[in-house]
């Protein structure tokens, strides 16, 4: 089997000379990955080992597991020190190492294989590169979305009242899973855990978690404190399902509101106002705007409507509005008050301004979009007002 | 809210006065813990932040999210940075800090906040204390087991003819999650993935995969290769079910074997020949047994039943026959032929000695145990033959 999918191919070159010339730009000689997202992202297939992408764009896949992978550019080691050898003729002067995910054991361990080179940051380069999407990229996106959207549109038929919020959790769970959803929602970085994604009910909406999540709730044990807390849905409630959408490697964020009975006028206009926050920066977020600038608008408009005391929680407030997404729920660009990010075209951001009104739950809409020429497109289409169970 | 759920205050001191007593013996003056895991063995609740443990017995919580957790020991901090300022009066010579698990980029900045302090590895220390579990934690083991074992009991009910792998394995989910299984996962270092564990059938179990599992099996999307690949269930199959259970923060690994219509002679002696060696093994588990005698023992039976061919896989071969499990499912001690491991009375152990049989698939179970003073103890007690669907 060649480790890059026949349909990869011209894809995965994209991607190596993108890299390539990154690395040139920064006068460093060499790339060694190691993480599963990464080696994913260079080689179109998840394996055990390491990609060594060089300065002048040649690409070797240095594999532990699994065997049979074949390629021009492939080599089978046990351990890393053999790459070492491999290399021996051209010994990079500098090489860059994913410092930003890989265990300073395992970075030690790389820096002795390269010698005396010096050593830059990976994480920092290919998390940049990662942030653009490819038309392909785009593509499976696209698809995850509409399967996501697809599955969201049957949470109502499956709710039955007397649920209690993890009742409904579970068969969204395997609503989401019976119409392809792989299951493994991948984090960078070490501040978040994620199953397959959360609903939130009630005053469970407010209780703060010790994860980088824009909403929290308690959990249902000290060991996992997020999410659904065994609350039964109540008359009065906003339910908001905010599950992860991951049907072909790459992850839709997508979060809408369902409601049982009345939840009241002020629950009403702060949904109201995530919409038009989201249709407002749809339309700023053209090539070259400031993700900053988008966060400022949304927090004016949260502001001019005197909503912004349940803007993003209640006492304890998400420091984000939004977020890159793609083979990670948490890519870049981040939008954020202090984020140096600009929005390039090709960008893939989940933005999810939402609410937490206490008594009723969280309100507000979470959509992924691609950053075109003239703006965001939606990936994630579905209806956006408050749903009635 | 105590940091410490009351009903943990004893065991979390026990735990505490563990660690001091190993960094005094090893000359370490204190450590600082990171990972969700380790800080939710220290306090007993995941949080975002660091714990600080001196080896004179104290420890410290310094807590980034959430908010309103209180105790004597706690400090609200914003960037580890303002640790230095809290321990300025009784700066360590030397701490130790998860080298194994923290990245790079992250004990870097950890290093910084302790000046010139000599750095040590907490990871294998804290490895090492929490492969002993207490009292408290097999309890916790023991009531996962139960739970564990009830939801494999109502396996042969969900099955329907015509099934595919991932529907089946869909449906299990979906009963071990209405069970009150929480779901994540945990599993230490970066050679592994695991979304909710794998069900295996007829030839997709020769499949290798990039993960240091037992077993592979080819997955459904190049972004996740393992487990399921949508194969029909048919006459002649077996069906391995390796669900992990995780009921309340501590996890059971535990795997049953279902058989659609006659899988033949051969299949069915490396099964019995899997639950010969499980008891065997279960009398030799005495503590100071070495962990490799376990493995060793294990492969002569295997051998002298002329099955090793279809030991652990059938090109590719696990190289272990057992692990550690607890709050993650890869844990010490590694039943390995290289394992310098002993065993200590409270090593908590999932066996699993499985064969895969072409055109048929894998079978064998897999069991966790305590380690007793007179040998394995089972946590999952369920019927170890191979159940017919």
């Amino acid at each position: 089997m060649n480790i890059i999918p026949p349909s990869m191919e011209q894809e995965i070159a994209g991607r190596i000379s993108r890299i390539a010339r990154e690395l040139s730009s920064q006068g460093i000689d060499a790339m060694l990955l190691s993480s599963f997202v990464n080696l994913y992202y260079t080689s179109g297939r998840v394996f055990c080992g390491y990609a060594y992408v060089t300065a002048s764009g040649d690409a070797t896949y240095f594999i532990k597991r699994p065997i049979g992978l074949e390629n021009g550019n492939v080599q089978y080691i046990r351990k890393p020190e053999q790459i070492a050898d491999a290399i021996a003729a051209h010994k990079p002067a500098s090489v860059a190492l994913e410092l930003g995910s890989a265990s300073y054991n395992t970075v030690s361990r790389l820096q002795n294989v390269f010698g005396d080179a010096k050593i830059a940051d990976a994480t920092p380069i290919i998390n940049k590169l990662r942030s653009v999407k490819s038309e392909f990229e785009i593509a499976k996106l696209k698809d995850c979305g509409i399967r996501h959207a697809a599955a969201y549109g049957k949470i109502k038929k499956i709710f039955r009242e007397g649920m209690t919020d993890i009742e409904l959790q579970i068969e969204i769970e395997h609503l989401l899973r019976s119409e392809g959803c792989l299951g493994q929602f991948r984090i960078a970085g070490d501040t978040m855990e994620l199953f397959m994604g959360n609903v939130l009910c009630g005053n469970n909406a407010e209780t703060a978690s010790p994860y980088d999540f824009a909403m929290g709730g308690g959990g249902l044990d000290e060991s996992l404190p997020v999410g659904c807390n065994g609350s039964l849905i109540k008359p009065g409630n906003a339910v908001m399902v905010d599950m992860c959408g991951n049907f072909n490697g790459y992850m839709t964020d997508m979060t809408r509101v369902f409601s049982l009975g009345n939840i009241g006028d002020l629950a009403k206009r702060a949904h109201q106002l995530s919409i038009d926050i989201h249709h407002r920066l749809a339309k700023m977020a053209v090539p070259g705007t400031e993700a900053k600038a988008l966060y400022d608008e949304a927090m004016e408009m949260v502001k001019n409507a005197s909503l912004d005391g349940y803007f993003m929680g209640l006492k304890q407030k998400a420091g984000f509005i939004g977020h890159g997404v793609g083979i990670e729920v948490n890519e870049q660009p981040v939008i954020a008050p202090r984020s140096r990010d600009l929005l390039q075209e090709g960008n893939v951001i989940a933005l999810e301004p939402k609410f937490v009104i206490p008594e009723v739950g969280a309100v507000g809409i979470e959509n992924t979009y691609v950053v075109r020429p003239d703006g965001f497109e939606c990936l994630t289409n579905f209806q956006e007002e408050i749903i009635e169970l």
